[in-house]
């Protein structure tokens, strides 16, 4: 580690961090069953020409480089290892600049993503990205690991509001992707290459986002159904009715009853799937009209819809506490796999027949108008046989989405969680090709080596 | 060209043209001042084999290769080089599936635009890519140039959707990027980075693209200013009202004119500027009344709505005839450059400005909403002065383009016809890593050699 101290000493001491309290904290993000380590060090860089020079000096002593955001990934691609120096970008927040005229505003990296949409609001506008964890995930963690949430079903993920990047190579030269414009097609588009890369290409040093009118505010409606089947016909039939909800969102039995539990809201033992919709159209009373009769058509117990904002935040809370009254069962497994919106009832029956073989509780949620769904793993850590079971669960899903016409990971991220996946859901030329790209921009391997399936250094 | 006689002979001839008229035919796309060569043969291949056998003997061979589609380019990439050949995927025409309940549609490359929507249609569902040739482009050209149009200020382009692709690397071997889903975010993004790429990364042989609900039937505004200034004032002030037109689009002084000896539609003299906005929103009255009073309220002299779908089809004629007008005045030559929306009166004034100076005609139309504009310079092919005036012009506007914050090409790509100008764009860093990547997929350089600023080969 001789080599890492001397490359730590050619850097500004100002943004170098050895606190070994400090730089332990910085070891893992929020997942599960992934490999970490402590890092050697952290860097914490104010600018992008410290970022290159960290980048630069990085390369030359041949030294693995972790970006991180907020640490709250779910797929362990913030992960250091040993030998490693994170590089956070937790000091870049400046929004630097928001344009009404031209809906768009440019931002640091380190920009808490729920700061970029209160700043936005402020002036009338809106960014739409709203993953669960928008109150402390940074922009540039959305932007690395192209993070959904729950507005996706109409506006779309990170990467769809992303018009241009200011990016560190890992040798440490700058270059700029992309445009301020809505349209543009000059060259290449690197700027959605290095979307969802998750550090494994480039550090991100400077996002311009576009930006939408501010939206009106949402009419809410939950339903109740007596089975995961008719739950299952309702999010089909609202999908292929024309509407636009702005959220359109399933829990199962298990989470249903998890957050009964926890909240003694009082949801009926016989739920077996709550689907929660949002609408935030001109004419968003009449479109919930219209879903309202879906639901009530396919046999749903009780339907609850409402235009009054405190209302909605109770309606929603269900959905909100979904992860947490999971958690309170014991340690969690999250999964994270989208398949195509008819078949997620399929999805959500393995998933509830996967758990009665294995002796495990599985709650299902998740963003149902999208096929994305997190089946979350209730195990026992101190177990070996409740973590075997756990992470044979975890593959069951994973391999059932895929044959259901899927994907391995819907908006988490491949990390180190899913990284012998990649070659399951890809072909081989894919990889290949995959494996050419991040040897065209990362030739000595030392960004976040690892991660995305893209074999760690020897 | 011993080697690409040889070369043609180990394909099934059954896909190999060599009718001197036909493959002469092949040699160029709908741009001017782009180098083209007769081709030394047309390749017609109908499956993805067939494709695949076609590149692997090129590139056994050592044989160029230029993937086309209808050839309806404005830019000079699908022209073909001498010793070339024209790899032309118009017989690979089949809309494979189209899933009313995922909303989506799998198709072959050679599908003609238009007959894509068609097909959504008859299912009430909506493919929203409507670029001005949509009635002959194809989709695997409008996905190789991520083609824009009219519907893109509020739908957006080509490329947003794009789920999946198919593609032939150079070397023959078949890889599939994307997915089914709507959401996903396993590996590099190769799908968008294969969009726009102008046939130089790979020959795509099927596209899974995302569908929409059928929109509703659009209400159609139609305003005349007496100003520049004015017109533009109010493009600025509907794009920052939070209202979403369907279509924005406007004309200048010159095209109106043009427009108007074409088709004696008896739009004033003193007309300096027209602009037309669609909305298909549910309330589309009340937001054309709100962009009514806009106009009105910045000078407009006349407005006129309507929500009658032929006489929307009377007042769009006006936008829909602008190239034939213009073409009408001379032979032309097409710029495509986007400036934020904020800065289209600069660009139009700049417009007016130097065609005055060199004493030219140029006339300028295009995606208002967008910040995506035409200018189009009427000249004499035959006089030479003339022809060296349109290209100072073309230069002149593209530059001040990027010094509004803009970019060289919103829509039509950089092919042959702007390649020079993407290092004035794009930073070195940025054109080493595109270099890099055009390296990676295409090592022996034998897709559209010349095209996107990447060097022909020796
Ligand atoms: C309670 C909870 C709810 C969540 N809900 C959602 C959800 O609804 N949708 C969703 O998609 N995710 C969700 N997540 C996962 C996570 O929040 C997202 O993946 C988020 O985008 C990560 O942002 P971050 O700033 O924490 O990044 P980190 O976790 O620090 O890093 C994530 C990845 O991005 C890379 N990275 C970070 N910053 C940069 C940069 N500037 N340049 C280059 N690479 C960088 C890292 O190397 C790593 O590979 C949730 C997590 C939690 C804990
Ligand atoms: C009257 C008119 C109006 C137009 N209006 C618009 C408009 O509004 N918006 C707009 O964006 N464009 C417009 N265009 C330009 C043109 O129609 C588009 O660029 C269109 O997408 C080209 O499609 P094509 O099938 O004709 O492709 P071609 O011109 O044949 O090829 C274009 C490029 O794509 C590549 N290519 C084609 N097929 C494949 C494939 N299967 N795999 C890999 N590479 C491939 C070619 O190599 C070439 O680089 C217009 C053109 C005309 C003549």
């Amino acid at each position: 580690m001789t080599d890492v101290l001397t490359f730590l000493d050619a850097l500004p001491q100002e943004i170098v961090i050895t606190d070994p309290d400090i730089v332990a904290s910085y070891s893992r993000d929020q997942s599960r069953f992934t490999d970490s380590a402590v890092p050697a060090a952290v860097l914490a860089p104010r600018t992008t020409a410290e970022v290159s020079a960290c980048m630069a000096a990085a390369q030359r002593d041949s030294v693995v480089v972790i970006p991180r955001g907020a640490g709250s990934g779910l797929s362990g691609a913030a992960n250091a290892s040993a030998g490693s120096v994170v590089l956070s970008l937790h000091r870049m927040t400046a929004i630097r600049e928001i344009d009404p005229v031209n809906r768009l505003a440019v931002v640091e990296p380190g920009v808490v993503t729920a700061d970029l949409r209160a700043r936005a609001a402020a002036e009338g506008l809106f960014y739409p990205p709203d993953p669960g964890s928008v109150a402390f995930s940074t922009v540039g963690g959305n932007v690395a690991t192209n993070a959904g949430g729950m507005c996706c079903v109409k506006y779309g993920v990170t990467g769809d509001f992303v018009l241009g990047l200011e990016v560190v190579l890992a040798d440490g030269r700058i270059m700029r992707t992309g445009r301020r414009t809505v349209k543009g097609v000059a060259g290449y588009d690197l700027t959605h290459l290095l979307v969802g890369s998750e550090g494994t290409l480039g550090v991100i040093t400077e996002i311009t986002v576009r930006l939408l009118p501010a939206p009106r505010e949402a009419h809410t409606l939950v339903a109740s159904f007596p089975t995961l089947e008719s739950a299952g016909l309702a999010v089909s039939e609202i999908a292929a009715s024309g509407s636009t909800p702005s959220m359109l969102e399933i829990l199962d039995r298990t989470t249903v009853q998890a957050v009964d539990r926890m909240t003694k809201m009082g949801i009926g033992e016989d739920t077996a799937a709550l689907v929660l919709v949002q609408s935030d159209d001109v004419d968003a009373a009449s479109v919930l009209a219209g879903i309202e009769a879906v639901c009530s058509g396919v046999g749903a117990v009780e339907v609850v819809v409402s235009s009054d904002p405190t209302e909605a935040a109770l309606l929603l809370e269900a959905r909100r506490s979904a992860l947490r009254a999971l958690e309170a069962l014991g340690d969690w497994l999250l999964d994270d796999v989208a398949v195509p919106r008819s078949r997620i009832t399929d999805l959500i029956a393995f998933v509830e027949s996967t758990a009665a073989e294995l002796g495990l509780i599985i709650g299902v949620f998740g963003h149902a108008g999208d096929g994305n769904l997190h089946p979350t793993i209730i195990y026992d850590e101190s177990d070996e046989s409740s973590k075997a079971a756990a992470v044979a669960a975890f593959d069951a899903i994973t391999r059932r989405a895929l044959e259901l016409g899927g994907t391995i990971t819907g908006e988490h991220g491949v990390g180190r969680l899913k990284s012998s996946w990649l070659a399951v859901e890809h072909d081989e030329t894919s990889m290949s090709v995959q494996r050419a790209v991040k040897a065209a921009l990362d030739p000595a391997g030392i960004l976040n080596p690892g991660v995305g399936g893209f074999a760690a250094r020897a």
